[in-house]
């Protein structure tokens, strides 16, 4: 049993006061769990794109102030009621998106879109009632996506908690909590390359570098990395991307220039930037007779993706994926021992470290484009 | 050996002079087969809404004078060179679509788009050296999309032609030479409803019923007609449609209607109208997580299919198919076996018979919505 359990803890977070302003190292109190809730210390996390969209607040509702942070690796201090699965001292990483074990989705072997803890972007407390763990001398802080990671310690739904190997070191595998799994699972899970084939990546950020991973893993023969910033390339290489396209260097769209370097189409395409244009040249650039296209990225709101039906009708398949297919909880443990058996290698995605006090240096990084990931160290 | 081989034959066929002008019975000189092509005499022969397209010519390239038909069956006359996986008196089904068994569209178990004798509906001659095979008089007439069924002989590429078991019915598995195995195998070969699910299928002619028997077949519970006309309904029932969906009967969006009768969306569904609106719908009203939705339907040049990109981020796929992804020469045989251990019903779909001097009267059931199938017998 934890001495803090039951009682408020008091502890450093970053908190967002307002959209754009650098986030501020506050006091916060963080409330005991309540029911099907847990309390997790939380000794890793990363900056990830969704945490600069909804500190941007540009497309999104602004929920301020707010202690941001999704992408994570924590230890359970205490358990609310009803909580069996989990126990003070488990390793977990936070998820934003859960697993009930309940629900339609859940029971289904094809979806990972929880009915009751899917993500709700526009939520600020807690699903049991509505209210924040969060609070400065007695005011609410909004909690973010269910995670709120940001902060030395944080509640968190216990159906949004993987418990993991307790021997995985949590400051490499807290990237598996986001980013690295949506890339990497949409190659795994979803687009299934098989060996020897090719496979297109548009977006050589952290999360298609991570589904050029999947497909290196897979054993595809040619990797396509496409992305507008050229210098993207020396580092993707890296991570097994073996031929390059910026669709800026090249008067034909994209897909025609990518079906002529591969005789038709490539075999399995991954959008990963979330540009409605990018969306659709992922699509038309696969083979006809079997090209899967997988899309990652995020749309904007007003986006309408288009193509000719026949595009279809030559049976090219299209789907989406959230956070690569991967249940949080029944598959994330799974994914960590892959990395413990030394299949996966998510070190050369940790390009930055910085100490909590520093936070607003690892958006400085990523806005820059600078860093893949961005640990920040909330153990020191 | 055929007493006829090497021979030109002389015979009936139904002659497509000229778009929209009823056709005309013929004495046709049909040449021998050349390089890697049968000659075959045709029992039977169905009338498909392609035929009616192509006669019409309105979107199409007009191609005059012209033999149409494609859905048929017959027994093989006489062989040309280098055809060795044939001989006179086989059963054959002949097919628009064919497989050379040696391209990378054969050698995928994925795709059936041969890409040698992928179907050219602009092509009126033999792929061997582009000449016709009909004559009338010296003058050449048309071939169709490599079948020309609409004549008492024809030419036919040998990798268009399934070799089939001689005891089944020609009169009864000539439907499936086309519309049945478009739907049914878009069932069965892509959508793959699992036992219990529910499936929605869009247009109730031939190829929506085909594949009605496909989800009934693969244990649909649930089986959800879409269709402009509401006497549909009463056929469709035999066929193990269950509901029935008029979008004109609602001021809601189709998909909408769906979704609220199905607790969120149907499991999967069949686009089989060719209506651009429908293909939306047909996409969108298959449930998030795991919903399939599958393009058989042949759209319009200009169409462009247009959705929100999130549809597919939450876990929906689209996917198209030709001649549900069966590959002819290696898959019919099969289907034909099904019918002859009596798992499939394709009594059903034959609503009218006629004689080959009687064909234009298929074409005006068909025109006049009387028909399913009717079959032109050429044995008389
Ligand atoms: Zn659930
Ligand atoms: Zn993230
Ligand atoms: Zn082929
Ligand atoms: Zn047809």
């Amino acid at each position: 049993m934890s001495t803090t359990a039951g009682l408020v803890i008091r502890c450093k977070a970053a908190v967002a006061w307002e959209a754009e302003k650098p986030l501020a190292i506050e006091e916060v109190e963080v409330a005991p769990p309540q029911k099907m809730e847990v309390r997790v210390k939380i000794l890793f996390t990363c900056l990830c794109h969704s945490d600069v969209y909804f500190w941007e607040a540009k497309g999104q509702t602004p929920l301020f102030p707010r202690i941001l942070g999704h992408e994570a690796a924590g230890i359970v201090e205490s358990v609310g009621e009803g909580v069996t699965e989990l126990q003070p001292g488990d390793h977990v990483l936070p998820v934003f998106m859960g697993e009930c074990g309940e629900c339609a989705h859940c029971k289904s072997e094809e979806s990972n879109l929880c009915e009751v803890l899917r993500v709700n972007t526009d939520r600020g407390g807690m699903l049991h009632d509505g209210k924040t763990r969060f609070s400065i001398n007695g005011k609410p802080i909004y909690h973010f996506i269910g995670t709120s990671t940001f902060s030395e310690y944080t509640v968190v739904h216990v159906g949004c908690l993987a418990k993991i190997n307790p021997a995985a070191p949590l400051d490499k595998v807290c990237i598996l909590s986001c980013g690295f799994c949506t890339g990497f699972g949409a190659a795994v899970n979803v687009a299934k390359p098989k060996k020897g084939q090719t496979v297109a990546i548009f977006g050589l950020g952290t999360v298609g570098l991570a589904a050029a991973e999947g497909a290196r893993i897979s054993g595809a023969s040619r990797i396509i990395g496409v992305d507008v910033v050229s210098s993207k390339f020396e580092t993707a290489k890296k991570f097994g991307v073996t031929d390059f396209v910026n669709p800026k260097d090249h008067d034909k769209p994209v897909q025609q220039v990518i079906a002529e370097m591969t005789n038709g189409g490539v075999d399995r395409s991954i959008e990963c930037s979330g540009s409605l244009e990018a969306m659709i040249s992922a699509f038309e650039c696969v083979h006809d007779g079997w090209g899967v296209a997988v899309l990652v990225g995020f749309p904007s709101k007003d986006d309408v993706f288009r193509t000719h039906p026949l595009n279809f009708l030559h049976e090219r398949t299209l789907k989406g994926t959230f956070f690569g297919n991967f249940k949080p909880r029944t598959d994330l443990p799974g994914v960590v021992e892959k990395y413990m058996n030394k299949e996966l290698e998510l070190e050369k995605f940790i390009t930055h470290e910085v100490v909590l006090k520093d936070i607003n240096k690892a958006f400085e990084y990523m806005l820059k484009g600078e860093s893949l990931r961005c640990v920040i160290r909330l153990d020191a």
